[in-house]
């Protein structure tokens, strides 16, 4: 792995390399993913493979179901079953990227190039809800009763932390553990289980599915942390998300809960206004910057996002040391490492 | 059961006691249902069951999970899958409805007390996702990989039919086989699954399987049939639809693919004004009214209702001769008679 100096004169690693290791070590595998998720998203009804190729066919990391391949691989699985629970745990992610995309009522404003601006919000739902389904039908092909299981759970607490998120939103009141219960369940659970259902067809031990699961939920709390501190802090758009999104939307991060708690009374009066109010003008966004800098929340939510990658290396290290392993610990570099 | 006398003088059966029959006879394995239904949409998340018992917990008429109840104990079926799979049909519908009532961007005007007028769209869409998960969780439960593949192909072919139903919407060249696959999907497909799966957890040959699939889709597509019927005909509010309501919506239902293929260049101007370029004004819906009923467009949407209801009735015929059986069959007339 490539080895780049940061500004600081420390050494960094390359993190584009970092998930290139991967991406080479499963190239095989996922092109087989790739042509299972395209034929899967096909439909006598033309809208749904135009509207569902606008995000799966467009392309993104393909960060879950490359965790599914890898898990199985790293297990020494030798079958095919990883392929369609790769494509599966692709499309539930695409599910929700566009039941997530769909605006509400009160909230019309804000228009992005997002499926719903383009088809309009009905049709992001129900192809949505067909990508969803037929994610439980390549499940089914696994013929294993325990994997469908683990997703259909997954896809209840991912529900359920959207859902929380929607309620902590505008609340200043949130607190780090109710954001926590947020970014476990939207995010981590689906790392989670991608990475425990490769295990689990591997037919390894409890405690090897287990440490895989730890893997994956550990590497979904630290992405989720580094993506809430990038929406402060990236300079480009390099991520596909512009700075001060979830400022503008009034949604409560980690940075925020921190500077809210640490900050004086003027400064919850600023936070109140701007995020629970929804009263924004021009100089509020770099106020909303200073604050978080004068109370160290971004600093302080990366170390967090630290913490839990060397939680999720750690989970590795009982599982055969091999190149997939490798891989994987290097995707935990990718998910913080990116913040820089 | 009850007969009443019909205005043209020939009886009729009376129709509330059709269904109430069936209700009868699964009484006990409903009252399951219900609980489980109560349970399974628990979460720690308030809003979840919230929204969810606006919807699960006021109560319907809880058809489709009364099927598959039916269907398990017409085959003779003595364990408890059927309680799981009843609730879990009911779940997909119930999801399907919440996900159906989310608004289009473009689409604000008409305010409706809908799940999602109250709470939102987003907060509809998620907990949809909620209980379509949940679903599926208590699909796992059957043990059954069949009943799996059943359910979400069905989820599948109903999230088509939606979409197909949205790309047909404000178009009147849409034909009478448009018409009809999105019927078959979006709601004769749940149907047909519901009491497919109760005859394959009772163990039955695939032709009673398959039976019972036909005697579901048959019955689905009678009733859509006279749903859309109503729409243009129904007097009062008893089956929670105001007349009209697809009209103004621009929905091309089959008495409306009637009346414009039979209509002259006139009508079909007016057709194409009122529904594809939505300029309605005062007193089109009554000139709607009569031009279906000028071209017989309602009372040929009712007949081809009576065709399917038999065709319904006659899949029946080579099962076991039983009190359910005879339920079901008056489950044909309630979906019919409903019209009248």
């Amino acid at each position: 792995m490539a080895v780049v100096a940061r500004l600081d004169g420390t050494q960094l690693k390359d993190t584009t390399n970092a998930l290139d290791n991967l991406r080479d070590l499963c190239a095989a595998d996922m092109a087989r993913v790739n042509q299972l998720i395209v034929d899967h998203m096909q439909s006598n009804v033309p809208l749904i493979p135009e509207l569902a190729s606008h995000l799966v066919a467009a392309g993104g990391k393909r960060l879950r179901p490359l965790l599914t391949l890898a898990s199985a691989r790293l297990c020494g699985y030798e079958g095919d079953k990883h392929i369609g629970l790769a494509a599966a745990v692709e499309f539930i992610h695409t599910a929700t990227l566009l039941h997530d995309d769909v605006v509400d009522e009160s909230d019309l404003r804000r228009g992005r190039d997002t499926a719903n601006a383009v088809w309009g919000n009905k049709a992001s739902v129900l192809v949505g809800d067909f990508l969803f389904s037929r994610s439980f039908r390549l499940m089914v092909e696994s013929e294993s009763l325990k994997v469908l299981d683990i997703l259909a759970s997954a896809s209840a607490v991912i529900a359920e932390g959207e859902v929380a998120q929607l309620t902590t939103a505008n609340d200043t009141a949130t607190t780090e553990e109710d954001y926590l219960y947020v970014i476990r369940s939207k995010t981590a659970a689906l790392f989670a289980a991608a990475c425990q259902v490769g295990g689990h067809i591997a037919r390894r031990s409890a405690d090897d599915e287990d440490a895989l699961g730890q893997y994956g939920a550990n590497l979904g709390i630290a992405f989720q942390l580094v993506d809430d501190y990038l929406d402060y802090s990236a300079t480009d758009k390099a991520f596909g998300k512009g700075v001060g999104d979830d400022f503008r939307e009034g949604k409560i991060t980690l940075p925020i809960v921190l500077a809210m708690r640490r900050g004086d009374d003027d400064e919850r009066a600023f936070w109140r206004r701007t995020l629970e109010k929804m009263d924004q003008q021009n100089g509020d966004l770099e106020h909303a910057g200073e604050l978080l800098a004068a109370h160290d929340a971004l600093a302080d939510t990366l170390i967090r996002a630290r913490g839990y990658a060397d939680t999720a290396r750690t989970a590795l290290a009982g599982l055969p040391d091999n190149p997939h392993r490798a891989a994987l610990e290097n995707v935990v570099d990718f998910c913080v490492e990116r913040a820089y």
